[in-house]
């Protein structure tokens, strides 16, 4: 940073989205801000068709597949709106008549809601019964279902689908908060996407990844800039697309693939989650709200058994310069989301507060 | 600039979008990313819900319902997605039985076609017999079409729609390319709708100026993300905004507020495309491709009389700094776009070739 006393004070950035980034890609977009790739001109004011950001977001999808082992059967697009515009997306372009949905949480009813507009939607597995805190493991996916959707990682209710069934039907996943942390076969997916703003890079971009065989031939009359055909053909630059949060998501790209690549981010991931889970398992004051293998490594939710003591300390972690550590409302207690940029120092500094906590 | 060497080489910036935003714009953006509000953290890694970034959302809105003296019977709400969203948008939300559309380019020829998926589409104007190079003025609104959309500036041709009709139905207008570069009466319009990236901010962000009484009662079942209405009920915060671009908008609004508001915008539009339609229309080897009060003071299009001259004319203001002065494949030869935080010298440097080009 160009100012260091005002940086003085650490933060323990623990939010659940939009959430930490690298120091080295802060200061890239700083960088890019100031003078992009030589033009003397900020990233904020060029044009999108100049040859200086076309060469971005054709890097930025190179970095994608090469991070993620993603072949040539795929297509790599960039769009606003959202993880949630692909909600109503997926089912815009792809169901023509049935659809299955495991539903593990508030993104995935969200996508079930949207999905019954277009279509039948058979919700084969739920862990609503259990307020969300397990990933559903018997059911039977229908072979005659268009697709099967599923969400790999709960921000809210911190599970994580640690293995992706066999599926006879594309399979089509929402990866938005678990997406470069950890090594995923994306051959087994028809369609992933991701909104960028918690492994990827700041909000305002989300990346498709979309199995060329799947496009074309969608029964629904769509407006163009719901067909993913339009993206995949205009290589996402049919219209101005949000030029900032993909160039920074290109500089965390490099930074992730300058830390060791996906192999590196999973073992970070590993390591936090570890760190944090043995404590509060071994805690008698504290308790998590998922048991076992379907905890996530990107967002552990936990809580204090008398939950009396929750401002106290809420103040003790606020006191180390710990931020973001609220659980969500539909939890309850605490929440400690660890995506790929956050340090283990800043683990160990919750830990010992938890440690320490009378 | 923190590095003024990198910064030495002036750049006279005419893109047409993304454009040229003010130098105090891109510093306050790099200190928002490095130092956001005092949180110690940058604006990329903020909760869009902390009360930081909730100001920023607030005080945006209040700073353009300010510069464009909005009553309270207007909402105004961010997307992501860009104006072509809005194509789409617009009648899955407002079409019922029958739209009015007037064509002046491009832009209102994507609109028309997402229109037709929706419902019946009177284009009742156009100027498409002469490849768009003036307003149509003659028309008939039909009283019974749900709404009329116009397209305020066609950043393509270089025209622009000086007077807005009286409508006797709800009035939409496309505004992206000059809104706040001109006083305009918002209680003429029902819906106004702006990409960010050209007077308002960088790329990533909408701006939707819609007038609450026509919210409600929509025909077609709506897909969440494309409600106008959930994005009124939530403030635009229904899932996560596109933040960056949201910061820097408002970071932008506030220059333009400090430097005068709209009045001063329109006076620096009127010096600017005076000093230059002035010098094409008395230089005998130029012309403009736009006549008489059509032409737009945001994007002036103009040729040689002998186009074998084209590439030597760009070279000429190469040498001088001059970029994005190319004019759209659609019309050729040149288009100075002169948007909000163009410099008057960026025009003179301009003036100042074509005088002297032989």
């Amino acid at each position: 940073m160009s100012n260091t006393n005002s940086m003085s004070k650490k933060v323990h950035n623990f939010s659940a989205g939009p959430s930490i980034l690298a120091p080295e890609t802060i200061q890239a977009c700083v960088n890019g801000i100031t003078n992009f790739a030589n033009t003397n001109l900020s990233v904020l004011e060029v044009s999108h068709r100049g040859k200086e950001f076309v060469a971005v977001v054709d890097e930025t999808k190179a970095l994608i597949k090469s991070l993620l082992h993603i072949s040539d059967d795929y297509e790599v697009i960039f769009l606003g709106g959202g993880a949630s515009l692909q909600f109503c997306m997926v089912p815009y372009n792809l169901l023509r008549t049935k659809a299955a949905y495991i539903n593990t949480g508030t993104w995935s009813s969200n996508a079930i809601k949207e999905a019954k507009m277009f279509g039948q939607v058979d919700v084969i597995a739920s862990s609503e019964d259990q307020n969300f805190n397990y990933i559903p493991k018997t059911f039977t996916i229908p072979n005659d279902a268009d697709y099967l959707h599923v969400t790999s990682n709960n921000t809210i209710f911190g599970t994580q689908m640690r293995q992706f069934p066999n599926c006879p039907v594309p399979m089509i996943c929402d990866m938005s908060s678990d997406i470069l942390s950890r090594k995923i076969d994306v051959s087994k997916f028809d369609l992933i996407y991701a909104g960028a703003q918690k492994n990827m890079g700041p909000a305002g971009v989300t990346v498709v990844i979309i199995k060329k065989s799947i496009l074309g031939n969608p029964k629904h009359n769509i407006p163009t800039m719901l067909r993913y055909s339009t993206h995949v053909e205009k290589e996402s630059m049919f219209n101005t697309p949000p030029v900032f949060p993909i160039y920074a998501m290109y500089e965390n790209l490099k930074w992730v693939k300058n830390m060791g690549g996906v192999a590196a981010m999973e073992e970070r991931a590993a390591a936090r989650a570890n760190l944090l889970y043995n404590e509060i398992d071994n805690n008698p004051l504290f308790e998590t709200t998922v048991k076992g293998e379907d905890r996530s490594k990107m967002n552990a939710c936990f809580k204090l058994k008398n939950e009396a003591d929750n401002e106290r300390f809420l103040e003790a972690t606020k006191a180390v310069g710990i931020s973001g550590i609220k659980g969500h409302r539909s939890v309850g207690g605490f929440r400690a989301s660890m995506y790929n940029a956050l340090p283990i120092e800043s683990v160990q500094v919750l830990v010992d507060v938890i440690k320490n906590f009378k």
